[in-house]
């Protein structure tokens, strides 16, 4: 935790960056925040009054209407006014620097910044740079990390498996250019799973990948086997113009998500994927419309795993 | 009514989709509820919290700033918390179905979707593909239907005309391209106008159109003669670089609607027009600001409509 | 204040469209009003109840991410709904007139426009259209003006130096092409202040410049000696491709301000900005980020000007 922006000198979490270097409280902390929300948004009013008056910042210099409406969505659950602001139009092509850009909307009382960005750091640069009462969320940048939805996944495991310690879960598909796949990782090691595998093509792994504490399969047969979680990766159609693929029916004949493949993992196992989904290339719609799938539950827990990381930042002293 | 998503199994409004086919009843029953709420945008406080905590998407497959307003400002003023959601740039480019999207969206605990899409059906497909407590309206699909300006343009009659049942009603252009006309005709035969004319050039009604219960006319004079409401349609300028038509001068001499014109039709008879107008295309603008125009009217009394189908939606059981 | 669209009947600020014709009293209302709207950012929960339930249309024929986002953020501190429009992308390219459009926006019940647009006088058109509930803030047209900017300035100004009468402030750069300029000006004359210098290259400076009571230097060093308030205009990209200015780094030379040039200043000057700096061209960064910079309190008070821009309209007599 040396030198973790994330982390204030309290031990609270002042930004949330990455889940990588997160202490396992926090990530419980987390979850368990998030448990009384899900039940919020059955209510008759879906509303609890936690930040209101909290001007939240949608800072999209990537455009994302799904991550943006899910964030949009938790932050006025908890009553805050909401400004959305997709940045590439605008001030950038003014030739305004980011941290221009991000200290003029500070100045404009800014109690929340919700960051997504192409290159990987800005999220961490916008942290250092903001004074202390503001918070920093990253909402994906570049490669590197995408830690609400990391959140959201364990949070989904949680829910369906109670327990961590005694799963076996697979990562299958584009892990090199996920940063998706990064953040799950590290949330399910920090949390205690014993057996994270990635499954992909080479052309499709990261060298060192090993490193993040990971089995690696090039095969589905083997790497599903007996597994309790299977995680889908959604894969970019730009990976299949390059020379990294042969083509998308190639892709999904070794490595989509089939019945007959998920029969080699547990029968009682879980498939999530953090969409959007290319049925018919990284999974097939029986599979995903199946029995098994927790996908859609997946997108309602993120806005309950959203309050909860709005919440705590807010709440916490700097 | 056999096999009609539009209404629940204890009769009520489940979805608003298309004016055919509603009971009478459910026609008036709309306009009955939008009558008070016409007055609350006069107060000095517009807002009522009959959709407090609700979540309403603004779904536009399709760009329209002005409907899309409309309904924004209709879910606001019932309190209810909207997100906008232009989907052309986003998801849809990503390869993602649209009842994937639709899917993803109410697993984020969505109560009602507006929905606008070029291909007509799309409000149907979806409205078939919810969960129950989820409600549909269509905002216009393709040629098909705009059901809440059908709904709109019979409320405004009967504030200046009080009953159906005595009117003769002129629609008149470009019957063929427009989902307007077909919500209109649906409407006033639903509620027992006894004489519907439609007026255009032969190459601007679709073959068959007097099946819809309407009195063809070629002719301007003749359409005109005795109406007490004249509806005026869009002439999209896509049709005049098309062969279907000559000139938007051509048009305007034997179409557009001018005093002149107007004279012939009783001489309390009102004005209508779905907007947005071309001036001096298909109506001339001594005519569209004079005295017998009712079309800003139309605009105030489509927010109050807009609000009476959101609420009696939100109150069906399901 | 002869036939002044800005003031009623009651003398009383019916629209904010120029400073120019303003009366100082209601300069200073504005001042005065603003200032307790500073601490309210500063505040736990920062909302007042003061428009609640009023629809503010955010009317942007030009796209402006910054300045949005300020009467959009004022606007929600007062618990106003507000409605964004970019108008570029819709009806005006269906062919509808501008004045068809804001007569649409106000049948929907529009308290108040804030009304962006690329010509001269679009805000002044609308004023003078308008039915007299209905406010328009004037947020930058054409050349011509951008009254809240100016407020906002000469805010800050009274901020840090408590007096208008005993100041000498200097505008320097594009002044030809800057509606801040001249609204900057029409206030600081208003408010007393006894020299007002502009600072240019004789290209970036219209004819006849002196006739708005200003001093005129093209030479850094004489126009800012012994300055109170440095105020600095951003340069557009535009200017430099086209024939005014020989390069970037030419105009730095002459007319960026650095800590060197700003050495000729007083010793407690301050350095102001509207935004968004072009940093190594009109301004440098030592100076941006330095001690006399009040560049991101300028944002700060902007949101309290405009809060009371627009609370101040709303309550006036019509």
């Amino acid at each position: 935790m040396l030198n973790n922006p994330q982390i204030n000198k309290n031990g609270e979490l002042q930004h949330l960056l990455s889940i990588e270097g997160l202490p396992v409280e926090i990530v419980r902390h987390i979850l368990d925040t998030a448990e009384p929300f899900v039940s919020v948004a059955e209510r008759e009013v879906k509303k609890v009054p936690l930040l209101r008056g909290k001007a939240i910042f949608n800072l999209f210099f990537e455009p994302s209407t799904r991550t943006r409406t899910t964030f949009e969505i938790a932050a006025k659950r908890l009553s805050a006014d909401v400004i959305n602001l997709n940045i590439s139009a605008s001030s950038q092509s003014k030739g305004e620097t980011l941290l221009d850009t991000v200290d003029n909307l500070a100045a404009m009382q800014a109690d929340m910044f919700i960051v997504r960005h192409a290159q990987s750091g800005a999220a961490h640069l916008i942290a250092r740079h903001v004074a202390p009462h503001i918070h920093v969320v990253n909402a994906g940048d570049g490669r590197h990390a995408h830690p609400t939805q990391g959140l959201l996944d364990v949070f989904t495991i949680r829910k369906f498996k109670k327990e961590f310690t005694n799963l076996r879960v697979a990562i299958v598909g584009d892990v090199m250019h996920s940063r998706v796949a990064r953040s799950q990782i590290h949330a399910l090691n920090i949390l205690g799973v014993p057996e994270v595998r990635v499954i992909a093509p080479k052309t499709l792994l990261p060298t060192g990948v090993e490193q993040l504490g990971v089995h690696v399969y090039n095969d589905m047969t083997k790497g599903l086997k007996d597994v309790d979680v299977v995680i889908m990766l959604r894969l970019q159609n730009e990976r299949m113009r390059g020379a990294l693929l042969p083509s998308a029916q190639e892709y999904f004949k070794y490595y989509g998500l089939t019945a007959e493949k998920l029969a080699y993992a547990k029968p009682d196992a879980i498939v999530m994927h953090p969409g959007p989904m290319n049925r018919g290339v990284e999974i097939d719609s029986t599979v995903a419309d199946g029995a098994q799938s927790v996908i859609l539950p997946q997108v309602t827990y993120g806005i309950a795993v959203r309050m909860a990381v709005m919440s705590i930042l807010v709440g916490a002293g700097s």
